[in-house]
């Protein structure tokens, strides 16, 4: 790493850029892009074609295979990502169970570029269509890429604005961070979460627009509006450490060794197994899946569009099983805003164990067990009195690998009644959040979209 | 996690822990157990009898064998570690290769407990026979164990003092992370570091002694005295911030963000393969190795011993080959002492790099490739000038594990010369290390116990 003297960074600056985090946050409208220009500008997306995706069997897909030793389903080039087989042995609570699962090495890159208008930070956010959305476009990162596709092996047109991302870069990043991405689909998958201020001018492209952070919250209250993807880069940006008023509930060595008691505990194995070995998943023509059709589908797909890289294509995509809840409780303590965090066990996880919300779950999957055995809390946030559900929405999980993956997000306020919590449960302020999120591995995707919309809701 | 209200801990809780540690730091000496008893009850425990360790062939291994399919060496409970093969397949730079790897599911107890005498914190230290030590014994942490070494897996004694790390516990955590450990031989293990400080008394034991942190640094100047697990963590300890007179290099942001590059860069993949399928390594009948002896050779011992939890076994160990280095550079960017930091791939990293000494590695593996393929900053710490050199012992690594791995700790101070580094090495303060060191997975062993000497020269 060079040195030269203009790189040299004091612990003002970072105070600095939270100050700049902040003063954007509270500028609700903006000269650059008006929110009625917005408004229509995205509307106006959203009528375009979009795609047309259609189911078909394995056997039709192009340039992707089973292999026929393992069952594994990869794309003949070895990038993109792959359908495997995984084993995970845990303790008697946690159990033991086979299920497939996404394969991916390469580190994606989700990039919001930044820049000053009038003095004031704007962030540059894309229309961006991808095919497993319900509803075709979201607001997206300034760029959502992987190697395989700024590299060529996609053979599809030039990702705009790659070249601020990837290094030798310009410009400054106020975020640089490996976040996990959804850990129950995904083995070991994480994303590099940036915000890199630009240097320099930067050209305009149709499908773009500059946004302040206090545009883009007021959009986090709409449904399918913002990307996860968005909403978990917004989430990890410096600045929300000022909400706290007052000391919070633990210290943040105690929240730690919270999550470290939980991995300690559980001695989860993962192991790669061949996916035809899978137990209680078979394979038929067009799916792979269960008998009782829980937790998910990998399903083949079809995609004819007209404004993505490349025209049309062929590609797997995961579809959840639907009605999918991610949650957040929160209280106070004195003055001090909390939100109740659940150290989860997730399969493919990197180690063993993030913080997610309250609650993550798809209420379906537990139609037949004990009411006992239904996920902590879940009833609790799905019958709360509309006065105390601050924040509720439909989002959508990532496009590009996920089929109509709907879930509802909520924060639910509850009162005092609620101080002891289940072990594995722990009370977290905002800015304690913020600080876990200027490191890996901390928060979960589910849970940096909710924190992102704690924070919308000032 | 419950909640309370004596465990709610405020800012001001954690400073007061960094203060009572620096002051044990600034304690030489002790009523309790003063340095000149010390000496002569640390050399008792050296002149004891110790192990009698006997190299045989593997055939000879209790309760250890082969798996004929995969040839992966394993016990028979499938506990304790198992030797299996690793391929790591990354970009041009890093390259392609397969080597044996030790694989360890749970997670290991590093665990030193903490009281007050006299008003002043002190640390209950272990003298440790491990039978791949020169030299027997070592002064460890408190408790060094894996679940399967306490729940009776071993058949052995009991371990003094387990349940004060165990959940439920009793006393406070002063630091409970989980950290790293040598993933050039090891496949994403890591280890719990904990300080926890005693509630009520502590009963006696003749194999342990109480001592302050300034005790304990300074036996960290004299060779094979500390164990490299006692050393690491006591670089966690809270306190080191205070080193830091100055403003850094680079902020923190900066340092987190160089190390993502490197993860982003090299796009590292770790397949699991057949021990009996890697390349360039054979089995013999009482040594796994390479036939040009270079990194390391798995062997297979019998060891008598008198005073470990069970009095004879066999097991395998890995014997690294001989002549290791790890050395940091440092020098004063005005008035504030910083270290060089060396980002590192390493094969069986959880997450493909971590932060390394500035040299890292075995002169002896690079005798025949050409001088500018030798390791970075290699001559320079090799040839420093004796008043260059503040820091400057040699440590063996664990002996549970590892066989007459003895290797050389240095710090080297340079000037002003250096200044620009090559890109993968930065630049931080004592006080970020310590900062890295609340969390997993920036810092190696190696460097976690060359910051633990780095604090002990003040």
């Amino acid at each position: 790493m060079s040195t030269p003297a203009t790189e040299s960074v004091a612990p003002a600056v970072a105070a600095q850029q939270a100050r700049r985090v902040a003063e954007s946050a509270r500028t609700p409208d903006s000269r650059v892009t008006p929110n009625a220009w917005f408004d229509s500008w995205f509307a106006a997306h959203q009528r375009r074609s979009g795609f047309q995706v259609t189911r078909i069997p394995f056997s039709r897909l192009s340039n992707w295979g089973f292999d026929p030793d393992t069952g594994t389903l990869a794309h003949d080039s070895g990038r993109f990502f792959s359908v495997e087989g995984l084993r995970v042995e845990a303790d008697e609570q946690i159990g033991v169970w086979e299920q497939p699962i996404l394969v991916q090495r390469e580190i994606g890159i989700l990039g919001i570029l930044a820049k000053e208008f009038d003095g004031v930070l704007h962030f540059l956010m894309q229309a961006k269509l991808e095919p497993g959305n319900t509803g075709a476009v979201r607001l997206s990162p300034t760029v959502q890429a992987t190697r395989s596709n700024y590299t060529g092996v996609h053979r599809g047109r030039a990702i705009p604005y790659i070249e601020r991302f990837v290094a030798p870069r310009t410009g400054r990043p106020l975020v640089d961070t490996l976040q996990s991405e959804r850990s129950t689909w995904f083995l070991r998958k994480r994303n590099r979460h940036m915000v890199v201020e630009a240097a320099g001018d930067v050209p305009e492209h149709q499908d773009f627009c500059w946004l302040t952070l206090g545009q883009l919250r007021r959009l986090m209250m709409r449904d399918n509006t913002l990307s996860m993807e968005a909403c978990s880069v917004l989430a990890c940006l410096p600045g929300a450490r000022s909400l706290d008023a007052g000391p919070a509930r633990h210290s943040l060595g105690e929240v730690i060794s919270a999550l470290c008691e939980v991995k300690a505990r559980h001695e989860v194995g993962q192991h790669r197994i061949p996916l035809k070995e899978v137990t209680s998943w078979r394979r038929l023509d067009d799916e792979i899946s269960r008998a009782d059709g829980k937790y998910f589908k990998v399903i083949a797909a079809e995609v004819h569009a007209d404004s993505r890289e490349i025209l049309h294509w062929t590609q797997p995509l995961l579809a959840p099983a639907a009605g999918g809840v991610a949650a957040l409780l929160t209280r106070r303590f004195g003055a001090v805003r909390h939100v109740l965090l659940h150290a989860r066990v997730e399969a493919g996880a990197r180690d063993v164990a993030e913080f997610g919300p309250t609650v993550q779950c798809t209420p379906g999957n537990y139609g037949d067990v004990p009411a006992h055995h239904r996920p902590r809390f879940l009833d609790q946030v799905l019958s709360a009195p509309p006065q105390r559900v601050l924040y509720d929405t439909v989002q959508s999980e990532e496009g590009a690998r996920f089929h109509h993956a709907e879930s509802r997000y909520r924060i639910v306020e509850v009162g005092d009644e609620l101080d002891d919590v289940p072990p594995e449960f722990v009370w977290v302020t905002a800015g304690q959040a913020a600080r876990l999120l200027r490191h890996s591995y901390y928060l979960n995707m589910q849970v940096r979209t909710l924190i992102a919309a704690l924070h919308a809701l000032g």
